[in-house]
């Protein structure tokens, strides 16, 4: 729908200076908080809090209604970025559901390798539903390392005989650390922000010598079953491009009710572009009522 | 969202009658059309015509509006099914996306085996463009071996230099005639009705000694770049699964703009089911809405 605008996406994308010198972490997390931050809509309050023990930005929407609450975990390859990196992308996807919600300052690798980030995840969820919340209000989305780890925060959940919540959305998930998909090699060429070396560093920070095949590290060598409703949204000019296609097989032979939905010519969590590219306002409306669509509380009333 | 209508139809096809011996495939035709066929609902007109040399059902709903067309091809193996087993399901797909239908009886194996069907399939397509039907108003939709003969003649289309359609439903669609899907086996005991013998004596009818990998006939081994916009639907308790599955990975992995849309707990072609299966209405509107997004004409007046 939008040839234009995907063209100059990828070309401002390419540009992207790359130092000589691999840079440090810090220097990874201030130079991705510069390429991707946006702040949170118009219309979206933001109030810093605490979930599960971790720093948390909240996100209300002025037409935030009903009960539904929204569980975000960002991306970032477990070792970069914040909610503060993802106000914008967040509260665009809260301002369109009309749902309050958390996104959670998990621990990052390689300070806290694995499986910190799911013990983080998990303690945000508990701690959710332990103040009430009831798990059809519930719903839970992710990009990128925030996908699997929403994945993985909902297999801890099952593990620990919690409920699960009423659907999940994840864009561009990054699900497989053995990075066993075709695509890793076969989309190089056309992704332009990642290369195998660059999602093999991030594996290297966050397991280290640890199994990659770990279930909670890679949730695509999990037993899905059980999983809430699952929407599925990714670029076809990714590396990862066959982390989703792969997870959304899962899934479906795990009896998972589940949608993949491909956008072709488009890169890593391309929502992060919402106003000056159509596919992503387009994706993130379908993403906002695939959530509004399975929370089964009524709207009751404005939330405040 | 209807688990007694689930288990339900699964006990309504477990308890079809199989027969002692083998039947044949004139009481396999008599047999499917007993099972599946419905008529075509009311305020959908019939009419018999022909399209490109082949008796086809025009199926035209009182609400049809604008320019756009359907190009339907039905299911059964590319051996049995009509558009009379049909009416029913193609016309409320035609209803609900409001257009005119044309749903061809293509040859059938194992009188005119492979590549009877896809020369049909072509043959229909290059009329309808040939009668001044302007691609961006056309769609074209099939289920199970209808869905692969549908991907069969956009590949035969895009190989005779015709411009591809608006885009594309398939329900369940049977694309590997190889059987090399893993729920061929792993979903053998979920399906209530397909076992891996029933689905390679079709292959052995339409393919015979011949090349079961050829793209014309396993249209999963075929480069589909360029295949417009694609909505693939299918039940989770499908020893096909994985043909819609791998169908939606090569069609990303080729840039082709796709959505894959699983629904648990639900057989082959559920879509049949409308009217008494919730989750049926819900597929039959989802692909209605895909179709009708993609169709560019604006609506101009009724078609009568």
């Amino acid at each position: 729908m939008s040839r234009h605008q995907r063209d100059a996406l990828d070309a401002m994308l390419r540009s992207a200076p790359r130092s000589e010198t691999p840079p440090t972490v810090e220097e990874q997390r201030s130079g991705f908080a510069a390429a991707v931050a946006r702040p949170a809509p118009e219309g979206v309050a933001t109030r810093r809090t605490v979930l599960g023990g971790r720093p948390t930005l909240e996100l209300e929407p002025a037409e935030a209604h009903g009960r539904g609450r929204l569980l975000y975990l960002h991306g970032g390859g477990y070792v970069i970025g914040s909610p503060d990196t993802h106000a914008g992308l967040v509260g665009e996807l809260a301002r369109r559901a009309g749902l309050r919600t958390m996104s959670v300052d998990y621990r990052l690798a390689p300070e806290h390798p694995f499986p910190a980030a799911v013990d983080d995840g998990l303690a945000a969820y508990r701690e959710l539903l332990a103040a009430g919340t009831d798990p059809r209000d519930l719903v839970v989305a992710g990009d990128s390392a925030g996908g699997g780890l929403s994945i993985a925060t909902l297999l801890a959940a099952r593990e620990a005989g919690l409920p699960q919540p009423a659907a999940v959305v994840l864009f561009s998930p990054w699900v497989d650390l053995t990075l066993a998909g075709d695509s890793i090699r076969s989309k190089d060429g056309a992704d332009p922000i990642f290369t195998e070396a660059d999602v093999r560093a991030y594996a290297d920070l966050y397991v280290g010598a640890g199994d990659r095949a770990h279930p909670l590290a890679s949730p695509l060598f999990a037993d899905l079953t059980g999983l809430p409703p699952l929407l599925v949204q990714v670029g076809a000019n990714e590396v990862l491009l066959d982390d989703a296609v792969r997870l959304a097989g899962r899934a479906a032979a795990d009896d998972v009710d589940v949608t993949l939905d491909v956008s072709p010519g488009l890169p890593h969590v391309f929502q992060h572009h919402y106003g000056r590219l159509d596919e992503a306002d387009a994706a993130l409306d379908r993403a906002a009522r695939f959530l509004t669509t399975h929370l089964t509380a009524a709207p009751l009333e404005p939330t405040h």
